[in-house]
C-alpha cells in the first residue's frame, strides 16, 4: 500500500529533522543521546507519514517531539538500570533499530484487537491499550495492573451502591404526578461524565465506509468512544490508557510528572488533590520555580532536578539522591506508598487488598469497606503490617528533605485529622438514619436509593466532598481546604443544616 | 509643545534600545523583522515620551516590548498574506514609516474623541476605541462588530429580562416592615459588576483641571472609566475594546492567544470554560508543556507552534498545518465556529442571527431565545445549515489531529449532553411555575421580578450554573465539572432542593 | 565534631559548584555577583554537609541554590543602598566572610533557643525564627513586628468571639439526646486547621532519643510542630516565620514575589486574593508573559523587570522607575500601603492602629473593629489622615502605570463598593438578630456561640465570604468574584435564603 504514494517518502521527514535539532536540542541532551543519532523510521511508519503528515498534521508534528520518535527500543535498552526507561527482558519481535512510529503501535498485537481493520494493506487498531504499551514496558503495565485505577470501571459500575449513586447523579429527573422520578441513567451521559475519569467500554459496534482524500475507506465504529480514563475497558480485553498520564503523542514523562495531568480528575469537590497541592508549599515551590527544574531526567534526582514534590514524586516516580541512592523505586501503583484511603467512601479506611473492591462486603453485607458507623471491613483492607510498609515507603521521601520530627508532626496530625473527619461523618450519618426511621426519607430498610433524596444528598456531601477535602488538606498541608474551602466550615454547617431539616419536619428544636 | 522639553529626545530610546536587543532577541526573530532594523518613534510620540517616560514608566517599559513600537504600519504591511498582522488595503494617512507610538493612537480621529482634550498642544484622547485600532486593523474590527461581545452591553442593559436578573443581583436589599425590599441598582454597582464584563458606557461628564509636575493641566472627567469590558461603548460611539484581550500596552499576540485572557471573564460558575478547559486533556497539554511552544508566529502551525489548542486556537486564531495549509480562518467573531450557545440562558440553542441579541421575542414574547419549556425562537436564530457550516469550521481544527470517529464520538455526546441539561432544567422551571402558580412565589402573571425570590434563585442556578457546567464539559471533555464540579451532581441536587421546598410548604411528600 | 567525619570535607562541594555554574548562571548574573567568586561555606556548616548531604539530600540541594549559599553578608553588605538586600548597620559577629549555610543559622542565639540540643557538637536549633533571620535583616523584621500577620496567632485565640468561631468550625459535633453538640476544638485540629495560616505555638515538650546510621542522637520534641504560620510563636518567643514566604531552603526572592506564594493563605472563600488576583487584568499579563520577567532584580523596576503587578509589587516590594527612581520603599507591613481593612471581620473599616487586634472593643463591648450595625470602634482604627497617607502610597504604585482619572475612578467604586456589602452584611444582621429576638436561635443575649446554628452560619457566609469576595473583586478589578463566583449574586440568594428560612418559622411570607 505504501507503494501507492511511492516516490519520495522523506520529504516530510527532512522538515521534521530540522525542526528536531532547533527546537528539542534541550531534550535531545536530556535524554542522553550517546551517540547524538537519532532512530530511523520503519517503512511501514514511513508509509502512515506519507498520508498522515497531511491528513492529521498536529499529531504527526508531535509525535516527533517525543522520544518515541528518536530512541529505537534497542537503544532504549542498552542504558543503565536507573535510566532505562523500557523495562523487557529481550527485545521485542519486529521492535528492532527503528523510531517508536505509528505502525509500531497501531498494528501491534493485531490479533488481540477487535477494532483493528485493514487500511492501506496495514492492520491498525485505533485504540492502543495498555498490552500494546506492555510490549515495552510490561513491568510498568503489571504495575499499573494492581492500581485501583486499572479497575476503576468496574469498581463504580458492579459496585451495587456506587451505581446507585451514579443513577441518582446522572438519570434524568421528571416531574410525574406531582413527584420527583429519576430516569435510568442513559449510557451516554455515564460516558461524558463519571466514565470519562473511570474509563469507559470500548466496543466495536460494527463498520461505516468514508469518502476520504484517499478514496472510499472502512473504518471501526466503536462505542464509549473517544475516552481516555484510567480504567478503560478496551477493545482486547485489557484494561486502562496509558495516554490518561502519558499524553499522546509526545507521551512525554514531563507531562505526567507535572500535577496538571493529575489535576484531569482530580480536581473536583469530591477528591480535591490538586487544588490542596496548589496551596500547600510544595505545590507554592513548584508554581514559583518549576521553569528552573528537569522534568525528563530518568532517575529524577531530589533538590537538583527539581526542589519540591510533584505528585509523581510522591506517588509514583522513580527517586533518586544526588549521589544516587534510591530514595523511591518506580510505582505504577499509586497507593503502593499511601497506608490509607481518604477519598471516595463514607470512612477513612485502609487500603484495599485487592484492587477489585467490588467484592468486598462489610459487616451489614454492603459492598462498603467501611460499616456505616465506620467500622473497617478488615478481612478485605490491608493490615497494619501493610500500612507501615506502605508509610515508611512514603516517609522515605518526606526525610530526603525533612527531619523525623518534621515528618512525624505530620503524619500524627493527619491521622488524628483522619479519626475527626470520621467522627463528623457519623454524626451526619446518624442524622440521615433518623430520617430513615422517621420516614422522611428512604433508605435501606425501604429498599430505596440512599442518594437520591434531598437529606441524604447532603449526607452525601458531608463524605464525598467535605471530610475529603479535610483529609487531603491535612496529608498535603492546604491549610484552607481544610477549612473554609469545603473544609470543616462546611462539615461543620452541613451538620447544622441537616439538623435543622430534620427539626423543621419532626417539631424539633429549631421549628 | 515637545519644544518645550527641548534638548536630548532620544536619551529614554537608547536606553530602550538597548533593553530591546538584550530581552527581545527571541521575539524580535520571531517577528521575522526582516531588515532587522526597528521603526523609529515619530516626533509627536517622542514628544510624548518626553514626559511619559517619567510620569508613567511602567506604561511606556511596557510598551517599548510590544511589536507597536518596532513595527511601522509600513513594514507590517510588506508581509505576506498570511504573516500579515494589519489588514488595511492603503496605508492609512499619517500612519507610514515611523512605529506605532503614543501619538498614532491617542491623537487619531480626534473629530470623532469626545474624550478628546488639548493637552501639551496635541488632541490627545485616552479611550483608545476599535474604530481607531480599526486605522490598521479593519478585518479584524468589523468581525468584532458581528461577535454577540461588542454587543455585550446592549444584550444585558436592554433586555428587559436580563435587567431584571441584574437588578435582582445588584440591588440592594433592606428591611422594610419585616420585609426584604431591593432598591434599584446603582450605576457603580452595575459598573463594578456585570458591566466590568460586558462593559461600560464611558461619556464625558467635564473636565477637571489638575496640578501636574509640569503646571496645571485639564483632563476629561470620564464616567464609566476605568473599564475593558468587551461591549464598552466608547465616547466616540464605537463599541468594544480590543484591549480586553489585546492587553496595553504590549497588544502581544502570545496574551490573546493564552487562556488567562479568556479566564478574565469566562471563569465563573456562570461560564466555567476556563475551568474546563484547565481540567482537560487539551488545558493539561497547554499545563506542561506551554513554554516550548511558539505564540508568536503568524500564521499558527499546528503541531508545531502548538501541540493543544487554547480557547484563541479553536475559537479564533489564524491556524496552518506543517506544510502551510490554512486549516482555519482568523476570525474575531467568537461564534463563527460554533453551531449552538450554550449559556447564559434557560436552554441551549442554536445561535442567534444577530449579535443584538435584545430584539429576540419567543412564543411567549419575552426577550428569550427559547420558550419556556425550550422550544426556539427559531426565527431568530440560525437554521440548521449555518448550525452544519460551523460546526465543519470547527471541525476542521479537530481533525487536525483526531480522526473522523473520534470527532464524530465526541461531538455525539455533547450534543447528547445538550439534550439532557435542557430536560434537567425543565423540570426546574415546572417547578418554579408551580410556585407561581400556588402563590408561593411572585411569576410573570403576578408581574413579579422572577429572578429574586428564594426558590427563583435556585431555578436560575440550575441553568445559569449547573446546566451550563455540565455542557462545557461536554463540549472540552471537562470530566468533573459535568459532575462533582457544579455538574449534573448539582443538578440532580438542586431539583430535590426544589422539591423539598415545594413539599414542605404545600403539604408534599417531604413534610 | 567535624573531625569525626575528617578526610575530603569538599568531595560535595566540587559537585555543587559545578552544578552551580551550570544551572545557576543567569540568576548569579541577575544577582550581580561582583567578583564571580562565590562565597565559602563555613567550616562548621561544612561539618553539616558531612552528613547532611546523604542524610537530608534535597534540603542541600535546594539550599545550594540560594543566594544564602553563594553570597556572603560581607559580601552583601557591599552593595548599594537600593540594591542591598541585608540591613543590618555593623557587620553581625561571627557571619563575615562565608557563606550563610547550616549552621549559620541553625545555631544563631543559641541562649535563647529553648528547642536548641547539642548536635554533634554544636548547639542546634530546629526552629529558625524571625529573631535569628534578624541578625542580618533586623530592618524588615522590624516591620513584619508590625504586621498584624506576625500577630496572627493572638488576634485568632485571644479575642473571645474569634474563638468562639474556630471552636464553632473545629470542634467535633456529636448527637447528645436528640440535640447536636460541639465538643471543645481539640489543639491537634486547631493546628491543622486555622494555626496553619495564623501560626502554632511551638513548644518544646522534652526530648526523644533516636537510632540513625550516626548512632544513637537526642532530639527535641516539639508541640505546634510543623508549622509555617505567618504569626507562629516559637520556642525563642519571637513571632512570625519568614519562610512562610521566604521557602526553606532557596529563600529566594523570586518565589517571595510570585502570587502563589500568598495563595498559600489567601485563595479560600474566606479571603479569595488569589482567586480575584487571577481573573484581573493584572493576573492575566502575569500568567501570560511572566516567564519573560525579572523575579530576582533588587530594586524591582517597573515595565522593565515587571509588566504587571504581584501581589508582592503592590504590597511590599521596592519598586523602582526605569530611571532609578523610587516609586515605593520596601515594606514587610502589608498593610501600609492599604487604607482599609476588607475581610475577616463583619463590615470593612479603616485598618486597626495595633497588630494586636484582640485590644479591640466596640460601643457594645465586643472585640470587634465595629458594632454589628457597622459603626466603627475609632479610636483604634487609623484615621483618615493616616488612611490618605496609606492610599497615597499604594496610588504611587497605580500612576506608575495609570493615569489619574483611571486611579481615581477605580478607587471611587472600590469605595462605592464597601458602602453596597456593608449594607448587605447589615440586612443579612438585622436577620440573625431578628432570630435571636424570636428565640430562633441562641445569640449575644443569650449567651450562646453567635457562630454555630443554622441561620449564624448564613449570616457569617455573607461577610465573611460574599461580601468580602466582592470586595476583593472591586479592590482588584476581579469582574465575577464581585458578581457569580462568590459576589453579589451570593449575597443576594443569601439574605433571600434567610428571610426564606425567618419566614417559614414565624408565618412570614413565604409561608
Amino acid at each position: 500500500m505504501a507503494g501507492f504514494f511511492g516516490g519520495n517518502r522523506r520529504t516530510m521527514s527532512f522538515a521534521a529533522w530540522g525542526w528536531f535539532f532547533l527546537g528539542m536540542l534541550p531534550t535531545l541532551l536530556a535524554l542522553g543521546g550517546g551517540t547524538g543519532v537519532c532512530a530511523e523510521l520503519s517503512a511501514d511508519s514511513r508509509a502512515c507519514m506519507e498520508c498522515h503528515a497531511t491528513v492529521t498534521p498536529g499529531i504527526v508534528a508531535d509525535w516527533e517531539k517525543s522520544a518515541h520518535a528518536r530512541v529505537s527500543p534497542a537503544d532504549a535498552a542498552g542504558k543503565g538500570a536507573l535510566e532505562r526507561r523500557v523495562s523487557f527482558e529481550k527485545l521485542p519481535d519486529k521492535l528492532g533499530g527503528s523510531s517508536v512510529g505509528c505502525a509500531e503501535c497501531h498494528t501491534l498485537n493485531p490479533d488481540d484487537h477487535k477494532d483493528g481493520i485493514e487500511h492501506q494493506g496495514y492492520p491498525v487498531h485505533p485504540v492502543v491499550s495498555p498490552a500494546d504499551c506492555a510490549v515495552c514496558h510490561p513491568v510498568e503495565r503489571n504495575q499499573y495492573n494492581e492500581n485501583l485505577m486499572a479497575h476503576a470501571y468496574a469498581d463504580l459500575t458492579a459496585n451495587s451502591l456506587y451505581r446507585d449513586l451514579k443513577d441518582s447523579i446522572n438519570g434524568v429527573q421528571v416531574m410525574e404526578k406531582g413527584k420527583l422520578a429519576a430516569r435510568p441513567s442513559e449510557r451516554t451521559t455515564d460516558e461524558d461524565s463519571c466514565l470519562a475519569c473511570h474509563g469507559t467500554v470500548v466496543e466495536v459496534a460494527g463498520t461505516v465506509s468514508r469518502s476520504t482524500e484517499m478514496g472510499d475507506m472502512e473504518f471501526p465504529v466503536l462505542t464509549g468512544w473517544p475516552n481516555q480514563g484510567v480504567g478503560r475497558i478496551n477493545p482486547d480485553g485489557s484494561k486502562g490508557c496509558c495516554s490518561s498520564c502519558h499524553t499522546r503523542h509526545q507521551f512525554s514523562i514531563e507531562t505526567a510528572r507535572k500535577p496538571a495531568t493529575c489535576s484531569q480528575c482530580h480536581k473536583g469537590p469530591d477528591v480535591p488533590a490538586y487544588k490542596v497541592y496548589s496551596v500547600s508549599k510544595h505545590g507554592n515551590v513548584y508554581a514559583s520555580v518549576e521553569k528552573e527544574w528537569n522534568f525528563h531526567n530518568v532517575p529524577w534526582t531530589v533538590g537538583k532536578d527539581f526542589t519540591a514534590p510533584t505528585c509523581a514524586a510522591c506517588h509514583m516516580s522513580l527517586v533518586v539522591s544526588t549521589d544516587g541512592q534510591v530514595i523511591s523505586q518506580r510505582s505504577h501503583g499509586a497507593a503502593d506508598r499511601l497506608p490509607w484511603r481518604i477519598f471516595g467512601l463514607i470512612y477513612s479506611h485502609a487500603h484495599p487488598k485487592s484492587p477489585d473492591t467490588s467484592i468486598i462486603r462489610n459487616a451489614e453485607g454492603l459492598p462498603l469497606p467501611t460499616s456505616l458507623d465506620g467500622k473497617p471491613a478488615a478481612g478485605f483492607l490491608i493490615d497494619a503490617a501493610e500500612q507501615d510498609k506502605r508509610k515508611a515507603r512514603m516517609e522515605k521521601l518526606c526525610l530526603s528533605c525533612h527531619s523525623r520530627g518534621w515528618v512525624d508532626g505530620h503524619w500524627a496530625r493527619f491521622v488524628d485529622t483522619l479519626r475527626v473527619t470520621d467522627a463528623m461523618t457519623l454524626t451526619a450519618t446518624r442524622m440521615v438514619m433518623t430520617a430513615w426511621e422517621k420516614g422522611l426519607a428512604k433508605g435501606l430498610a425501604q429498599k430505596g436509593n440512599v442518594f437520591d433524596e434531598a437529606i441524604e444528598k447532603k449526607w452525601v456531601e458531608q463524605w464525598l466532598f467535605y471530610a475529603n477535602s479535610t483529609r487531603f488538606s491535612a496529608a498535603m498541608s492546604g491549610a484552607d481546604y481544610g477549612v473554609f474551602a469545603d473544609g470543616r466550615w462546611s462539615m461543620s454547617k452541613n451538620v447544622r443544616d441537616m439538623q435543622d431539616w430534620l427539626d423543621s419536619r419532626t417539631g424539633g428544636a429549631g421549628k
